[in-house]
């Protein structure tokens, strides 16, 4: 972490100020003690208003159609953040009128915010994806905190200029986070393993824990839920925003669908020998699956 | 909750003192002011020597082989709470000598203790499964407020005394638990959903994920891991005990097996209408899947 690095653009537009637009903001307005421009544009008039009242920008202009950006005056800016899904980064990006400011996003799934970039070389685009979040939407809350300690991949197409990489590098770094880059392909696949396919298999676990008529009976007969901790925690995600997980899988639907094919097969050679196996064979099978998950977590390498 | 009644017992043995009966005896202590007789039985000289040190009984007698509880002088006591593994259950009671004390235990799969108890209708028995638990093992990790708030399962076979399902049931209200009944049949089945398959599919999560090239190869070039929360949260109980998960794999294998299957089965038939899914459908999907979450969980009905 560079904390102590300085905040390297002078007048920000966030395009589109949900709850990790919010939450730059804040966190820039904290990093820079309010000493850069911070400039917001939405779509919805409750948004508008709040981002007003709370005063999370300097100016928050609201925008009723992808068409209407194309008479913007991106001039004042020097980062322009696009805090909007993939799908409406296409459909806005076309509209876009030519300007000096470095481009960035925070989307979770990578190809089509790229393929969009490519059809405007003239725009100097790097791309974030800031692995933060929460269920919970809206500019109301937004924290000051979210990007903190967390880590942000870089994706740079290879047109991508050294000093935008910088800058953008800096950006994230100013504000607490690690950075690492990653080639877009491979942040698509990678992601779909470690964020998409678990939440699919999330919200399935819930959909076949409701399947069971026991489950079902047993539930009603108990004062509180019969569910403890573990099932609690793996169903956790599966109680995210439908929306944004929907535009997920029509983005990343490929390397989902494989992924959990994948996990289709491996659960499948599991069943065939589940009868077989001896206590020290599903010891040892236990404690491989928490090595590799102390690996893939950063944890310690065993208790 | 009716943590104001009456601990009902006035003499405790603790069979097995590790993390839950340390726990119990921990809170029997705090609800009763030390005016219950708590002695505790074990195996290892380690455990032995911590329990001594730390007062968390009157009494420790360490016990080598299953045999020597035959000498045993149980007289003295009300109840005896069995906190050792289904297994060693059913290896210690058959030496067990008669006596007038309720028993109950703390166990997570229910049909092999059941069986063993029947072996034994001289004795005086309710089953309790308190759902909670900790990753941490051992008595030094024991918590007085473990078993507030949560749920305890009671399992009563069909020549269980009223009495003694009285008397077991205000043991654990007294401590501050919800109650519920559930058939012994009925219990291992839906554990086998709500718990001991998702233990499955939580490790399976972490060996799929490692599985893949790419995703090892990209974890190596970040700083910090590209896992966020979410994959946290589902492999967080892929780090849990591998003996204890392995001794509920082979005393409820069956159940479990067939729990996978049909998970198996809907992930197979998720596959196949992968392709053609429209947003519509994934928003209503994840939709359906967040409201079985909030009932199977106890949250509000929707966000």
């Amino acid at each position: 972490m560079n904390a102590a690095q300085e905040f390297p653009f002078r007048s920000v537009l966030i395009f589109g100020m949900g709850m990790m637009g919010a939450s730059l903001a804040l966190a820039i307005r904290k990093k820079t003690a309010g000493s850069v421009r911070i400039d917001a544009v939405v779509r919805s008039t409750s948004s508008a208003a709040y981002i007003r009242e709370a005063g999370l920008a300097d100016q928050c202009v609201q925008v009723h159609a992808p068409e209407e950006v194309a008479g913007f005056d991106f001039s004042p800016y020097d980062l322009i953040v696009l805090g909007v899904p993939p799908r409406t980064i296409e459909a806005l990006l076309p509209s876009f009128p030519a300007c000096k400011a470095v481009f960035t996003d925070l989307s979770s799934t990578r190809r089509a915010v790229h393929a969009a970039f490519a059809r405007r070389p003239d725009l100097d685009f790097v791309g974030s994806h800031p692995m933060c979040g929460s269920e919970n939407q809206g500019a109301a809350h937004g924290q000051a905190e979210l990007y903190a300690g967390r880590l942000c991949l870089l994706l740079c197409d290879e047109h991508a200029r050294p000093q935008s990489i910088e800058a953008i590098t800096q950006l994230w770094r100013s504000l607490g986070m690690h950075t690492g880059q990653i080639p877009v392909a491979a942040h698509d696949e990678v992601l779909a393993f470690l964020s998409h396919a678990p939440h699919v298999l999330s919200s399935l676990l819930t959909l076949w824990a409701e399947s069971s008529e026991r489950v079902r009976q047993s539930s009603e007969q108990t004062p509180i839920p019969i569910t403890g901790g573990g099932f609690k925690d793996m169903s956790r995600i599966a109680g995210s925003n439908p929306e944004m997980w929907t535009d997920i899988m029509l983005t990343n639907g490929d390397h989902v669908r494989e992924a959990l094919r994948a996990f289709h097969g491996l659960l499948g050679e599991l069943l065939q020998e589940f009868d077989g196996r001896t206590a020290p064979q599903w010891q040892e099978w236990f404690r491989s699956a928490r090595l590799a998950r102390n690996r893939l977590c950063g944890y310690e390498k065993d208790l």
